[in-house]
């Protein structure tokens, strides 16, 4: 058999790689529980009909389809196979898809266990999703979400409390951020203000999320298509510009919508003025998010130090479950992209000083009944809760040396005669290579200390 | 749009269900790395072809197969379509499945990464694998494995060390259990002992494992089937009863293999003689399961306060990426029943001291005033490695203490004005109703006592 591979866009986590993801996935999901949010988890597979529909034309086609078990042809529709007619026949040969966001699996979980969920219903969940978009560097058909997300309140004290968890992940990671926020009601106001047709405001958030893209005349030029004046246009890019809620007010003096959302940003405000944010939150009118579900306030992050785009988003959505026949329900939510966290914190060579996913020591053994007693040590010492690893046989020293030197254990144990006969252990530092002897009954107490010190 | 499902034979986990599979999860992992472990993480599709043929006809069946996305009847086997030929249609629309386990995926990493990795290879890993079953009672189309293996040594060290890794957790979990081992080798010696002839072995194990199951005539009737007369059956079934493994030596006297069997069992013995087990381990000879790429120790773990079968097992395969080209690496590893742990607990009642998943305090507010003071107020808890809820709102009070006694909170935190004037923070064991008064300075000091006592 030919070498095997794996799936184009899918990827192998590697030990160190693993260790990395879990680093961040543990230092996410203990904040996540600090702020009272709990976990939940839905299959991988959803029925189709509730995934289909719901990220538009193009998401249906990124939506990786499962073939029915058994005969399935024996139930297919004969017309679309005849015709062969791909689109027509799907649905008759496939009931399932693979969840291709956590968002929707929420709505449907709620709508179905809210006889056991009492709202305002907190959930978090870190759980990979697959699409079939087509691989790029940085861009995999399965990659992780995190998400957090408060279903069944209205209160804005939620947004502020999910700023405050994206300003204490990233804190706690080490990754400078920039926190841009907005309101979807106040580009409703402005779009108001300047006479863009309601069934135009798709298209008009749509060009002014580009402003980080394209150069402003195009944006002008664009902005043109929806029946704007380059003045407007002009005058309407200015308005864009201001970052401050007192200057904001007059321009949408006529807009209810408008001021709305200028109290829920201002309320929000009024929150986190409360407590000490780490990173700098700005208010940003050109951020608009194309999500067309979003109602509320929107929210975006971007790391300063490295040129990569947005590392976390989300906002409020009113109509969370409509598309499951429960009107009503509003939620608010943000989500952390794990990959491009794992990319930055590479790059910042974040990882490096955190000895993630090494085990404490490995014990190498020069005879045979110091391989005896390495294991009878071996369990002394996990009893103490330290790691450890036993070389599995009596492999020339420098064989054991150079397994032990791998990369993968802070210090190695190394017994011999002598040690057995004076209790005292010759401990190697795997790290800088120096060397020192720890008493038998010490050991254990080192090793803790040495790890301690390292966190 | 009416009432949204999910598949057949998948599953949602609530809050409550989901703290307590990850309290297991974390159980089981903190132990894998104890014992030196590294996680690892394959992509859930992998190319059918590294998937199929390695379970057996039944297992093909079982696969998962994914549709090819974009307009797959474009290359769908023209002549398969005519014939209504859905097995052999398959290929042609769908590259993609499901992992079936967490083993094939495992020799085939290893296959491909093996220039990035040391032997000998310690792995865990955790994931979800899925299958075709007939849904029924605790049997899932979407299952979590816990695999530990060991891949490329021969070591017996590492027999001893699984069953050790069986050992500890189970204790941990404080689930009682008894740990059944036993060797294919000597399987094969006693096959051999008795004339039954190679190509007969696999139905031979077969035959032995349902002992547990079906009377000891009807396995005597079985075995006649393999060429055998009663009076060997009866003789042959005797040999199984033995449980000493001196008694065994002189049975298997004339099968090379068979003492080769009882060696690498005694060897096994002789390590774990040097550290005490906390369960039961006893030499079974009956014990055969039924995968037949075992080569070596077979293991198997059954819970002994509740009747469930199985809840863990593994063994040593001689040729685990021989399947990929990769000739002459040896693996050991056990797999433990997530979802069957689950069960016992429940059944034990082993959760219920736990207080497991939730939020150490909630925060109520009797004011506008107090709800600020609430929001500064959970941001230093929080702070304080305490994890905390804020009502989001001036609710009615009735209304706030309802949903904070749903169970998801240890303690309430009533803020009012005379608790603000004070600093005298009204708590409320939420447990047991009890209700105290603690000085705004103590609140995290206070919790965080509460939350290590109840550990």
């Amino acid at each position: 058999m030919s070498k095997p591979t794996i799936p184009k866009g899918t990827r192998d986590f590697l030990p160190h790689q693993f260790a990395k993801r879990e680093y961040i996935f543990n230092t996410i999901r203990d904040i996540f529980v600090r702020y009272g949010y709990s976990g939940i988890e839905t299959p991988a597979m959803e029925t189709l009909t509730t995934l289909t529909g719901k990220y538009g034309e193009e998401g249906d086609k990124l939506l990786f389809k499962i073939l029915n078990n058994g005969d399935y042809l024996s139930k297919a529709d004969t017309r679309a196979l005849e015709t062969r007619d791909t689109h027509k026949l799907t649905p008759s040969i496939s009931k399932r898809g693979l969840r291709y966001d956590l968002t929707v699996p929420l709505a449907r979980f709620v709508v179905m266990h809210l006889n056991d969920l009492q709202l305002p219903f907190k959930r978090y969940a870190i759980q990979p999703v697959w699409r079939a978009d087509r691989p790029q560097k940085g861009r995999y058909q399965e990659f992780y979400q995190c998400d957090v997300d408060v279903v069944g309140s209205d209160s804005l004290m939620y947004e502020a409390e999910l700023i405050q968890i994206f300003d204490q992940v990233y804190d706690q990671l080490n990754i400078p951020v920039e926190m841009l926020l907005n309101n979807r009601k106040i580009l409703a106001g402005i779009a108001e203000t300047y006479g863009i047709k309601d069934q135009n405001f798709g298209a008009f958030a749509i060009i002014i999320d580009k402003l980080d893209k394209i150069s402003e005349e195009d944006v002008m030029l664009q902005l043109t298509s929806l029946d704007l004046s380059i003045d407007s246009s002009r005058q309407l890019l200015k308005t864009l510009q201001i970052t401050n809620l007192e200057e904001l007010y007059p321009v949408l003096a006529q807009s209810a919508l408008g001021k709305k959302g200028i109290g829920e940003l201002q309320e929000v405000l009024d929150y986190l003025r409360l407590t000490p944010l780490h990173n700098k939150l700005s208010i940003n009118l050109t951020l608009a998010r194309g999500l067309s579900y979003y109602t509320g306030c929107i929210i975006e992050v971007k790391a300063t130090s490295v040129q990569i785009g947005s590392i976390g988003g989300g906002g409020r959505y009113d109509d969370l479950t409509g598309v499951f026949g429960m009107k009503g329900v509003s939620g608010v939510g943000i989500s952390l992209g794990a990959a491009r966290i794992y990319d930055v914190m590479e790059e910042l060579n974040l990882f490096q000083d955190l000895q993630i996913g090494q085990t404490d020591v490995i014990i190498l053994s020069l005879d045979e009944a110091s391989h005896k007693y390495a294991f009878q040590l071996g369990g002394q010492l996990r009893a103490s809760q330290v790691s450890v690893d036993i070389y599995p046989d009596l492999a020339k020293f420098k064989k054991q040396m150079k397994y032990a030197g791998r990369g993968s254990y802070r210090y190695a144990l190394i017994i011999g005669e002598e040690e057995r006969a004076s209790g005292l252990m010759t401990m190697k530092n795997l790290t800088d290579g120096s060397q020192l002897k720890v008493d038998l009954q010490e050991v254990a107490a080192f090793l803790n200390q040495q790890v301690d010190e390292s966190k």
